[in-house]
C-alpha cells in the first residue's frame, strides 16, 4: 500500500494579535495533525506559538523546532537539515505538518529554510504558503496612518549594517521600513535628526498586542530601549 | 439624548481569494450594518465587493462609493468629500460603517482618501483600521517562493513613471517589486533583458483568484497582455 504523502503547510499567523490570521490560515491549522514552529528560548514559548496557542486542539502534536540565532553557516545548515527531517518524518507517514510563523510566511522568515531545505532532502515533498499580515502593514494601521500612497516609493530594510546605506535610501524611496532597529536606534536616530525627518518617524514596539507602544515623533528620543521586533517607519516625502 | 457616534473601519479583504480575510476584519464586517466599497465600473460590481459578497448579511446596507479614475484634483476632491459625507450619515446617527478595499487598507489604499476627508470635514470622526494580506505577499505565496530572506533589501513601485527609476532601484535592491505594469511590460522587458534578470523575474495577475497566472521565466516573452493588476518580483540578487 502506498501512503500518500502529507503536505507542509506553512501558515502566516500575523504580527500578533490572534485575530489576524487569515480564515484559510485557521482553516488549515485546525485540521492538521501536527503543529511545528520555531522553539522559544530560555524556557518561554515560541513568539508564533504564544500567537496560535488559542487555536491549537489538545489531540495535535506540538512540535517545536530549533532554529538558532547564529551567523555560522554549518551550524545554521545542520539545525535546517534536522527540523526538515523531523517534518519529514511526519509527512512521509502521510500526516500534514503546519509550520506557524509570525507575520508573513514570504517575508523575511524562518519558513523558507525549513521548505527550501526540505525540497532539497526530499524534492518529492509538497509544500503549500498561507499568505498573511506582515508587521510594516499592521504597524501602519496601528498608528492610524497609511504606509503608502500614490505613487509612492517604498523601501524595506531588514537590518542596517552600514549607515551609509541608510542614507542612499532617503535619498531616493518617498517611504522607508527600517526592522529590527534596536540594536542602531541611535545613529538612526541622528541621520533622521541631520535630515530633520524625526516629526515624520514612528517607532512602534509589539504592533497589534496589547503592550504595543507607539512613538510617534522622535525629536525629544535621541535614545530608546527597545525590544528586538521594534521597526521604524519614516515618510521621507509627506504624503497627500 | 445624545447619540454615539458610529466607527468608521478600513477592513482589508485581502487579494482576491474570499478566505484571505483575516478573522479581526470578518468579525466587524459581520456586525455593523452599513458596508461601503469603491463602485464598480460598466456595470461590474467592485473588486472588494465581490471578494466580501460572500460574507454580506441580508440586512446589511451596501453603499457603493464613486472614486474616479481620473488625474484632476479637483474632480478627485470632490468625490472624496461627496463620499465622506455619504458615510457620515451614517456614523453621525450612530451607525458603524465598514469600508472594503481588496489588498491592504494601508498599501496604496482608496481608503486613504476617504478616512482623510472624512477626518477634515468631521475631526470627531472615529476611524479604526484592520490590517490585511497585501499582493506582493500574496503573490511570492503563489509562486511558492519567499519574497525576501535574510538582509535582502525589498523596493516597492507602485507605478513607473520613467525608467530610468527602474535602473536606479535595481542598483540598489536586493528585491524588486513592480506594481499595475500592464502599460509599462515591454519597456520594463528590455531593461530586464540588458541587465540579464528575466530569469528571475516573475509576472502574476490575478493573484489567489481562480484564473490567477503565473509567468514564472520572461526570457521568450517581450510582450504580455496583461490585466490592470499584474505585478513583477525581480530577484536582483539571488537569495539563499
Amino acid at each position: 500500500m502506498v501512503v500518500q504523502l502529507g503536505t507542509l503547510y506553512g501558515i502566516s499567523v500575523g504580527p500578533g494579535d490572534p485575530e489576524l490570521i487569515t480564515l484559510k490560515g485557521l482553516r488549515i491549522l485546525k485540521k492538521v495533525p501536527v503543529v511545528a514552529f520555531p522553539a522559544g528560548s530560555h524556557g518561554k514559548p515560541g513568539i508564533s506559538q504564544s500567537i496560535v496557542g488559542h487555536w491549537l486542539q489538545k489531540y495535535q502534536i506540538q512540535l517545536p523546532l530549533n532554529f538558532p540565532y547564529v551567523q555560522d553557516r554549518v551550524t545554521l545548515r545542520r539545525a535546517w537539515q534536522q527540523a526538515a527531517e523531523e517534518v519529514w518524518q511526519y509527512l512521509d507517514l502521510g500526516q500534514d505538518v503546519a509550520f506557524v510563523c509570525e507575520g508573513d510566511i514570504s517575508f523575511y522568515s524562518t519558513f523558507t529554510y525549513l521548505a527550501q531545505t526540505l525540497e532539497q532532502l526530499h524534492p518529492q515533498s509538497l509544500v503549500q504558503r498561507i499568505p498573511g499580515v506582515c508587521s510594516p502593514l499592521a504597524t501602519a494601521s496601528a498608528c492610524g496612518e497609511p504606509l503608502t500612497v500614490r505613487s509612492d516609493r517604498l523601501a524595506v530594510l531588514p537590518a542596517l549594517y552600514n549607515i551609509e546605506e541608510l542614507e542612499t535610501i532617503l535619498d531616493w524611496a518617498d517611504v522607508v521600513v527600517l526592522m529590527k532597529v534596536s540594536s542602531v536606534y541611535p545613529q538612526i536616530w541622528k541621520v533622521l535628526q541631520q535630515r530633520q525627518l524625526l516629526e515624520n518617524a514612528v517607532v512602534v514596539e509589539r504592533a497589534t498586542l496589547p503592550e504595543q507602544i507607539i512613538y510617534a515623533d522622535l525629536r525629544d528620543r535621541p535614545t530608546l530601549k527597545l525590544p528586538y521586533f521594534s521597526l521604524i517607519i519614516v515618510k521621507v516625502t509627506p504624503s497627500i
